[in-house]
C-alpha cells in the first residue's frame, strides 16, 4: 500500500525537552490525569474537512494546499483521501475522526447518485475502521455549500429545499449508525437570515423545530442512539445565525420541547464571535446539563471572522479543561480539531505540526486544570466567597424560606454591609503559577 | 414659581420647513398614524437619570453639565430637580417619565433614612402629577451605583446584599403602585460576573430566579399590576451580564417558570453591544409575545461601550416602528429616551434639542413604517417568498403531516431545485424611497 | 449581436414616485449639482470583478450567480464577459468601469501566455470602447488570488515572487496607457503578515517602497500619466495589512519619499474595518491633499469582514459627498462600486437593482451635501466655534507669535474659561432635516 | 512615621514554589537576563493615578477602594498619598514611578493656586526621593479631567483653553526637571473629536503641532533633556483620538517636522483598541527608531473599552519583551503599570497582588524572550525565509539595481515559483514550549 505521508513516522511522546517537531512534547496518551489515561480523557478527533478536503482557498484567493492526492478527482479522489486519512490517524495516534457527508464523497448528478457515492465510500471507511483503532466521533450533513442551500436548509423559504435537507439528514443518521458514530451534529450553516426585510423568522424557527423532531423520531426508529448535538454560531455565513450561542439555542430547545434530546457541540471560535469566552459557553452548557462535545480551535480576537486556528492558547485550554473535568468528562463527546492550518502552511507536514500543537496544548491544559481542581485553588475561594448562603438569612433564601417582607425587615436591621475583595488579579497570577509549574514538576 | 428653563417655551410642531431649533419638525402629537394619535402611539418618556441627574462625567473627566439646580445639594437638590422635571415635561409636551429610586431622592445614612427621603420626594412627585399630563411609564431600583453592589445585587455572593436588594425592590414596587407606574423594570446592572475564576454562576442564577419570584409575589400581594420588564444587556459594567440579550433572558425565564410574568424592555444600544440589530431584538421579543417596552437610544458602531446617544438614525427608527406596529403597539410600554446628551452638549437647551431630535426621528420612522405596512411592501414579498409552505409538501411540513420517509422520497423524486433571489438590494432601495417619500407627501 | 440582459432596457431617470425597479428615482445624469451635471460630478464606475467575474462563492459555499455566460470557459468566457459588460454599461448608462488583469483575461500556463491572453482581451475592450461612452477609471493587477501570492507580492519573502509582481504591474501600466485609464490602483491584497513570528517587516516595507519607486519610474518612462492610488485596508486576507488606513499609508509614503506621486482610493468598508467612519478617511485624505478616488460600498457594522455591500446608507453617502464637494470633486477619480450583490441575490437583474440602489443613494447624498454646503449649515457653526483663533491670543498662536512664556502668562491672567456647547444632537437633527427635505423640494 | 500598608512587609523573591501571595515567584531583581540585572532591564514603574488616586468609580458606580488615606481631603490627602506612595515603592522594591500633575496635588481656585499646590507637593516628593531608590520615570499634565478640557486642550476650539494647556505643560516641564524625570509624556486625552460635523480637524492638528514645537523649545530653553513621548490611543474618551496608533502619530510627526524630538509610549490596551497586537505597535515603533517607553497593561478582547488590567498574559509579555530586547532595552523608558485593580479588588493588599502579578508576568516574558533570541529560534527561521534577498535578483532588488525591465524579463524566464510554508502552527507550538520550559530549567 502506498504511503501518503512518507516523511512522517508514528508521532510519539518524547517529553518537553524534545526538539523533534514531529513528536509530542506534552501529550502522553498513557499518562494518567484524574484517574484516566490522557487518550481516554481527551478523546481527540481529526476533522476530515479541514484536514483532507479543504484546499486553502479564501475569499481572496485559490487553494494552496500541497496534498498527496492533489492529482485525483471524483470518487478516485475520495478514495485516496480515505486511504490518506487512516494513515494520518495512525501516525498521529488519534482515537477519533469526524466528517460531513460531502467531505468524504462527491455529490452526484442527483440525490440518488449522491447517496450511491456516499454508500461506496462509507463501505470503504467501514472496512478501514475494522483494522484501525480510530473511531467515528460524529458525522453530519453539509447543508450549506451547494447553491441549493443559499437561503438555508431546514429554515429555507423553499419547501423543496427543506425536503432535500430531510433526505440528507435521514441518510446521515443511517450512515452514523452504520459506522458506529457516537454523536450526530447539527451545525446550522445557513440557518439564519441575511436581512429581516425578507424573512419570516417565526415560520423558519417553527420549521427548524419540526425538522429536529423528525430527526429524533427517525433516529429512534432505526435504533441509532448517538447523542444529538447542536453547534451554536452567531454569524457567518449568514448575517444572523439562529443558533447564536448556547443560551439562545437552549431557549429554542426549551420552547419547542427538545431540550432532553440534544446537547451542545461548543466551538471556541464560535464562542468568541458571539462575544463570549470559550469557557463561558462550556460553563453555560455544563450547568444546564447540556455539555456534549467540543470543537477545539481558537480565533484571533482582532479578526471578525471564523479563523478556525489550531488551539495553542494555554489559558483557553486550561479553563476549558476545568469545565470538562468538572463535567466528569465529555461522555460520548470529544475534542474535535475543527481547525485548519493557515493557507500559508501548505505542506502536508504542517497538518502534523498543527495537530501536535493542539494536542500538546490540551494536554498541558488538562494537567493544569486537574491540579487546580485537586488543590481546590478556585473552588475553595468560591466556597468562601458564597459562604453566607450556607447559614442564616442566606440559607433561608436558598431554601425558599424568605420573602420580601422577611428580607426587607432583615435589611432594615443591618448596621453595615461588608463585601470581600474578588481577588481577580491574585487568581490570575495563581493560574500563571500553575501553568508554569505543571511542566516543571514533571521534569524534576 | 421659578422657571428652570427660561429660554425655552412650549415646544410645538412647526413642520418640516421650520428653522426653529426649539420646534418639532416631524412629531405632531395630534397627527394620526395607523388610526392612533402620534402621542398615543409613540408614548414617549423622559429618563430622569440622564436628563436631570447625570452630570456629564465620564471615566476620564468630571461633570460638565450646566443645570439650573447646580447650586443645590441633598434633598433640596432633589426637590429642585422635581420642579425642573415637570417644567421640562410640560414644555416638551411629553406623556411619560421614568426613574430609578436614587435618581429622585438621595440615599440616607441607612436604609430607613433612604426610604424616608424617597417617601418625601415621591409625595412631591405625586402632587405634581395631579396637575400634569405626564405619567409614570416605569420606575426601578438602582442596584449598581453604591459600592455595596460591587459584586451584584440579586446575584451577589453576599446574602446581606441580596436582602438589601429585596428591600429596595419591595419599596420600588410600593412606590410604583403609589404613582401609578404602568411597568416596573429590572435592569441587572451588576448581575453578572467579572471573571468565572471566582464565580458560582449556577447559584447566582438560582438566586436571581428566587428574587424574581418573590418580586412577583409581592406585587400581587399589594395589588400592583404593572407589567414586569427585564432589560437585556450583554456587558458593561460587568464583563458578562446574565441578561445578555432577549434570547438569553428568555431562556432564563423559561428555565425558572417566569416567562408569563415578564416581558422585555429593549434598548437599542444594548442590542448592538450584543451583536444584534435593534430590530432583531424587537423582532425576537415580538414573535415570542414578549415585547414590552423600548429604551429608545442608539450606539456608535465603532465604539465598544454603551454611548446611549439620542436616536437620530432613521433606518433604526423605521425598522423599530415596523416591529412595534406589527406588535399592535407597545401596550403599557413606551419609547423611553434612555439617552444622554454628549458631555460636550452641556447647555440646558441641549436637553431640548436632543429630545426633539429623537422624537422627530421616531415620528418619521412611524410614518415610514406605517406606509411600508399599509402598502404591504415587505409583507407581500415575504408571503411570495414562503408560498411553498401553503401547499403540497410544504403544507404537509407545516401541518405536521411529514416525516423523514415522506420528505426523503419526495426529495429523491425532485428533478431540480429552483430558488428565488432574496432581492436584498432592491428592498433596501425601496426603504430609502419610502423614507424620502414620507415627508415629501406631507409637504405637497 | 446577442443580448446578455434581455429583460432589461436602458435604465432611465423616472423620478421619486416611480415604481419601476429598473429606473432611477433620484439619479438624474443631466441634473445640475453645484454647477456640474450629476454624471460629471459623481463619475460612477462599475467594478468588473464583482459584477462580471464574481460567482457568489463564500468560505462556506460555492458560486450561486446565474449569469448569461455561465456555460463558457477560458478565453471564450472572457470574451462573452466583455460583450456583456459593455451591454451592461450602456443599459445602466454609466461613464466608467474598472478592472484587475485577471478579471478580464484568464491566466495562461506561464506568464507569457497570461500576457498574450490579456493582450487579446485588451484589444477587444479597446475596440468596444471606441463606440461606447464608458471609459476606464482605473485598472490594476490582481496579486493575491493565485497561490503564488500566498505570502504577498511586493512584500513577499521570495524574490521570484517580487519579480513576478513587477512584471505584472509593468504590464498593467502598459495596459492602462493603452486603454486610457485615468488612474492606476495599488491594493495590497496580501501585502501584510499572518504573524510577526515569521516576518521581517522592515525588509518587506523597504521592498514595497522600492517597488513603488520602480512603478513610478516606469510609468514616467512610457508616458502613462494616470494618477497612482493606494487603497488602504486594515486586515483581510492577511491578519495585518500594511496599508492599514489613510494615516498609516501616508506615514509610509512620507517615510519613503513617495507622497507626491500617490493619492488614495478610499473604500467605505475598509474604513469601517479599520475603526473609522467613511467620512473620516475621506477627510483625512482631503486635508492632506491626497483624496484621489472612492470605492463606493458599505459594510455591516455587526460583521467583522469585508461585506462589500452596495451603498444605500444615506448618511454615509451624504457625509462622503460633503468631503468630495469640498475637495472640488474627485479630479481624475470617481465613485467605483466595489460592491457585490449578496450571494442570495443571484439573478442578473439584481446587478441592475443593486447599481441603481447605489447610484440613487449617492445622488441623494450629493444633493443633500451640496445644500448643506450652500447654506453653510455646518461651516458657519464651525467658523463660530473656532472664532477665537482669528483674533487676540488665538491669532498669535496660529501665526506662530506665541510661546510657552506668553501663553502661560496669558493663562495665569484668565479669570474664567468659558466653553461653548458642541451641539452634536442639534447638528444631527439638522442633517436629518436636510435629508428629508432634499427630495421634498424637488417634488414641489 | 505611620505605616499605610501595615499588613505588608517588603515583597521578596521566593521562587516559583512559594505560596506566599506577597512574594515574587518569578521576578528576581538581581537575576541576570541578557547581561543585565532584571531590575535594570525591566525598569518597572508604579502609576500614581491608578494606584493612589483612582477610587474605583466607573460609569455605573461610585468609588469602592479602601485606602488608608480615605479620610483626608485637599492638600492633606495629597500629602498622605505621597507618604503612602513611597512606603508602597519601598515595600514593592520598584525603581520608578510616574504621575500626572493633578494626581499628586489638587487644583486650586485658579491656576496660580494650582501651581502653588503643585509646588508644595513636588517639594515633598523631592524630599522623599532623597532617601528613596525610586526615581521618576516620567511626569505629565492631566488635560482631560477638568470640564475646561471637554473639547480638547492643545486641539481645543477655544484659544483660552489652548493657552491654559500651554501653561500646564510649561509647569510640567519645570516639575520634570526639578524631579529628574527621565521622560515627559503627552497623552492626548481629549485631543480628537466627538463628530466631524462640528470639527475643523486641519486647524486642530496644526495647533497641536505648534504646541509640540513650543514644548520642545521650552524644554531646551530650561535644559530639561528628558525624552518626549507621545502615547497613541484610537478612541475613548473622544470618538476619534488624533494619536490613533503608532503609524498615525508617526505620520503626524513626520508631516510637522517633529519626528526627531519624540518617541512613543506604547500601551498594550491602546494597541488592541486600535485593532493591533501589543507587539505590532512595539515592532512598528522599533523599526522606525521610535520605541521609547511602555505602558504595561492589558485589555479584555471581548470588551470595547480601555480596561487597563494588570498584565498577566504570558504571550503578550513574552512577545513584548522580544521587541524590547531587540531594541536594546528601553533606553530612558520603562515598564509603567498603567493598570488598575478591578473595582471589585478594593483592598490595599490587592494593589500589591496586582503589581506582583504584573512584575512576575514580565519577568517570565523577559526570560522566555531572551532564550528565544539567544537560541535564534525565530531569527533563524526568518533569515532562511528571506534568504532569496541575499543573492541574485533578490540582492539586486535590495541594492537598488533592479527596475521593471529587469524584473519583468527575469519573471518571464522563470519556470516555476516555489514558496515555502510559513509554519505558523509550528512556531506557536515552539513559543509554548519555551514558555513552559523557562521556569522548569530554573527549578532544576
Amino acid at each position: 500500500m502506498m504511503s501518503y505521508f512518507k516523511n512522517v513516522n508514528l508521532v510519539k511522546y518524547e517529553g518537553s525537552n524534545s526538539n523533534n517537531p514531529l513528536a509530542y512534547k506534552f501529550y502522553n496518551p498513557e499518562e494518567q490525569i484524574n484517574g484516566k489515561r490522557m487518550e481516554d480523557l481527551l478523546r481527540f478527533a481529526v476533522s476530515y474537512w479541514h484536514t483532507f478536503t479543504m484546499d486553502g482557498n479564501d475569499p481572496f484567493g485559490e487553494g494552496t494546499m500541497l496534498r498527496p492526492y492533489n492529482g485525483f478527482s471524483g470518487l478516485d479522489l475520495a478514495k485516496a483521501r480515505v486511504e490518506a486519512s487512516f494513515e494520518f490517524y495512525e501516525k498521529l495516534n488519534v482515537p477519533y475522526f469526524c466528517f460531513h457527508d460531502v467531505d468524504v464523497a462527491p455529490e452526484g448528478a442527483n440525490l440518488s447518485e449522491t447517496f450511491k457515492n456516499l454508500d461506496e465510500i462509507v463501505s470503504m471507511i467501514k472496512e478501514y475502521m475494522k483494522t484501525s483503532k480510530t473511531k467515528l466521533l460524529w458525522n453530519t450533513a453539509n447543508m450549506f455549500s451547494n447553491p441549493r442551500w443559499l437561503h438555508g436548509a431546514a429554515t429555507a423559504p423553499n419547501a423543496d429545499v427543506y425536503a432535500y435537507a430531510a433526505a440528507k439528514v435521514k441518510k446521515g443518521l443511517e450512515v452514523g449508525k452504520e459506522l458506529g458514530a457516537e454523536n450526530y451534529v447539527f451545525w446550522g450553516g445557513r440557518e439564519g437570515y441575511e436581512t429581516l426585510l425578507n424573512t419570516n423568522m417565526k415560520l423558519e424557527l417553527d420549521n427548524l423545530a419540526r425538522f429536529f423532531h423528525m430527526a429524533k423520531d427517525y433516529a429512534k426508529e432505526i435504533g441509532f442512539d448517538a447523542q444529538f448535538l447542536i453547534e451554536p454560531k452567531p454569524k457567518e455565513p449568514t448575517t444572523h445565525q439562529y443558533d447564536f450561542d448556547v443560551a439562545t439555542s437552549l431557549s429554542f430547545l426549551q420552547a419547542y420541547g427538545l431540550q432532553d434530546d440534544f446537547k451542545f457541540n461548543i466551538e471556541a471560535n464560535h464562542a468568541t464571535l458571539a462575544g463570549h469566552t470559550f469557557e463561558h459557553e462550556l460553563h453555560t452548557a455544563r450547568i444546564n446539563g447540556m455539555l456534549g462535545s467540543v470543537d477545539a480551535n481558537q480565533g484571533n480576537p482582532l479578526l471578525g471572522w471564523d479563523t478556525d486556528e489550531f488551539p495553542t492558547d494555554l489559558y483557553a485550554t486550561t479553563l476549558a479543561m476545568v469545565e470538562i473535568l468538572k463535567n466528569g468528562g465529555l461522555g460520548s463527546g470529544g475534542l474535535n480539531f475543527d481547525a485548519k492550518v493557515r493557507r500559508t502552511s501548505f505542506d502536508p507536514e504542517d497538518l502534523f505540526f498543527a495537530h501536535i500543537a493542539g494536542m500538546d496544548a490540551f494536554a498541558v491544559g488538562a494537567k493544569v486544570a486537574s491540579r487546580l481542581i485537586e488543590d481546590r485553588v478556585l473552588d475553595q475561594f468560591i466556597d468562601d466567597r458564597y459562604k453566607s448562603y450556607t447559614e442564616g438569612i442566606g440559607l433561608d433564601i436558598v431554601e425558599g424560606k424568605a420573602d420580601f417582607h422577611k428580607l426587607s425587615q432583615y435589611a432594615l436591621g443591618l448596621d453595615k454591609i461588608e463585601n470581600k475583595s474578588g481577588r481577580t488579579e491574585q487568581l490570575k497570577a495563581t493560574v500563571n503559577q500553575y501553568i508554569l509549574d505543571a511542566y516543571a514538576t514533571v521534569k524534576a
